[in-house]
């Protein structure tokens, strides 16, 4: 059983051919700059050579088509024929409160991710363009949908209503859905399995922290809470993403700098967070680099992503009155060892026991970074959402026979 | 010395006369629908007759004039004469960045509050109202300005600055300032106080809940964070405000509603928080009426309120590393025993210990509701913003010679 895991952006699409009978990846690769006549292919075969190929590629029809002759070439392929993918598994940004969880993509799931494009205007249109490609060019293959927001669908209604006019949740569906959801959710289980208790018995807290970042509680395996919002702009500081705010900082400076509601929201989701703060980079990395230089603009920008991500942990741990396992994830929490020192050696209150050399470790397993001693389990959990959207694809094709 | 404290209000005005040998209030009253053909002064002099009058007030200085013929009255009054007030102290909600503590009203200090309408709008043109109006009425007297914000200038910038670009903070100062700065200031001195401790030596978390809602952080005896922002909207969920919401969602209600940035201001500080929720109520009494008779948006209501207040609790003790003490203040503060108890039951990680009991009495003291054992000190302490202002007053004065 092969299942091609598909990731569509507006103009990118990312790729990865799984072998599910022992999950190994085959292939993965991604196309860039689709509708310019300069688009990029990068195809990484497994224990092959990379292969890049630059050539038009206007649409995503063509882009997946570019893709399937890679996967299938003579020289960089790793499957005689498209025929051996039996599942195509599409990441979709936003499910809404229709997709609870990962769906067969069919007549009335494509309308219903078409309903939501309000909901995720730059996303969910994309996701729909990557389905139909597919169908295009893999008639009869079945396609499944996994939702960034499913996971949470699980929080109940005091956290996810906002305190504001309830005819804008009853017109508008204006509520909070989170994201990261299979992240959130892999690296829960993840954790549970790590420590050899099962996910029901346990009150964790995943750190995805990445470009984009969110905080989950997870309370016997199920999302009851989670930082992003409506949309991912709510919650922590990110890299171009202000996170939390005074909402009325937003009709202020639509006034002050003239600004249409189009303009706010592009400054708050791509000139915020980091970058806003820096002057110089949305990039934990560079912030760290400045930082530990003593530049004062980094300075600032590290100690406030620092404390806004320690102050959600406490928020958290007080949502669900304990706190067993906190896990970091995703780019910025696998490999930021000196944030996740800050924010920990913060926490003695919980009973929270770093292990300094442990913590320093870089790995692509996951590991405790944590002291035996230690009141609660820390971990970092490496993400991988392209497993969960595969097996999520395997396991529904298979129940539909 | 005698000390009369002003809240000038749009077209409202609050007093309290002082005698500042005891701190013992002699009257204290409200005049309402100021710039209206029929205002009403209500008069309470301690001990006497409470006494009302209906006129045409048509700004403050006729407002403050009444006031005074009150207070002097043959009848009703409980002074001589004006002479005998020897200070005025006046509530001004927005000190900005300039005011760091209480200030005595010269040329450059009325100017300075002018230059923070722009922060306050509502709030900062009724001050100077008020100002000008006992100036003209008590020639000579000194005045002095006591702010809401300026507790909380000793937050540091990790605290109070927005992770969004900075020319925004450069050119119209947007950042956290905070609010009830008075009331936490009072309350967690009171607290540790009433526990024989130092405040220096405390972590004290202040819940200031009325029809507007914050929290502080108290380290050392001074305010490390707090939960309103650069205006009161910000934090917790309120009488009629929805504290954090996405920021997103104000562009998008904004696009879908067709609002101003003006409506949607309006919407998010007047037409949200309980009132949206339960639509039926911003008074929380109503609120817990219809959550113990089990009325479904009370109910979430009353959720969501309690969530996010113990929530915005957790984080802070994440701010501070730990807790020693915990205070509740203010309308809701003081009088709604059944929200301090399911806050601190869902506290238990921090090992506190509600004493139920303690917990449903009802007094105008300061008081222990937690346990002997529990190992955080929760109080309800009645807060006194006008006493603040009458001792800040009285000290500024007398320092002046």
């Amino acid at each position: 059983m092969k299942v091609l895991v598909i990731n569509a952006g507006s103009s990118s699409l990312k790729y990865q051919l799984y072998d599910m009978t022992d999950e190994s990846v085959l292939a993965k690769g991604l196309v860039e700059r689709i509708g310019m006549d300069s688009s990029i292919l990068t195809h990484k075969p497994t224990g092959k050579q990379e292969f890049t190929e630059v050539s038009e590629i206007l649409e995503h029809t063509t882009a997946i088509r570019k893709v399937l002759s890679a996967l299938t070439d003579k020289e960089h392929g790793v499957i005689d024929s498209i025929g051996e993918i039996n599942a195509v598994g599409h990441r979709v940004v936003h499910g809404g409160e229709v997709f609870k969880k990962s769906a067969l993509v069919d007549g009335p799931a494509k309308s219903e991710i078409r309903r939501l494009f309000d909901l995720a205007p730059l996303h969910n249109p994309a996701a729909v363009m990557g389905i139909t490609a597919s169908e295009v060019n893999m008639p009869g293959v079945p396609q499944v949908v996994v939702f960034d927001t499913a996971f949470h669908q699980t929080m109940p209604e005091k956290a996810y209503m906002y305190a504001i006019p309830r005819v804008l949740y009853n017109k508008y569906k204006v509520r909070r859905y989170g994201a990261h959801g299979t992240s959130h959710d892999f690296v829960s289980k993840a954790a549970a399995e790590f420590i050899g208790r099962p996910v029901e018995d346990l009150k964790i807290i995943t750190c995805h922290i990445g470009n984009g970042a969110s905080v989950t509680a997870v309370q016997g395996g199920v999302s009851v809470d989670t930082s992003m919002g409506m949309t991912p702009l709510e919650g922590l500081m990110m890299g171009t993403r202000s996170g939390d705010i005074d909402p009325a900082v937003v009709p202020y400076v639509m006034n002050k700098e003239e600004l249409t509601p189009g303009e706010a929201s592009s400054m708050l989701n791509k000139h915020s967070g980091l970058l806003a703060i820096s002057g110089t980079s949305s990039d934990m990395r560079d912030i760290i680099d400045g930082y530990e230089k003593g530049e004062p603009n980094s300075t600032l920008a590290f100690e406030m992503y620092e404390y806004r991500l320690r102050k959600y942990i406490g928020s958290y741990v007080a949502a669900m009155d304990g706190v067993d396992v906190i896990v970091f994830t995703a780019g910025v929490g696998e490999n930021a060892s000196l944030l996740r020192e800050k924010v920990l050696s913060n926490l003695t209150f919980l009973g929270i026991e770093l292990d300094r050399e442990a913590n320093k470790v870089r790995s692509g397993d996951p590991r405790r970074i944590s002291t035996a001693g230690s009141k609660v389990e820390v971990l970092v959990v490496p993400t991988n959402e392209e497993l969960v959207i595969a097996r999520d694809t395997l396991r529904i094709v298979q129940a539909q026979g």
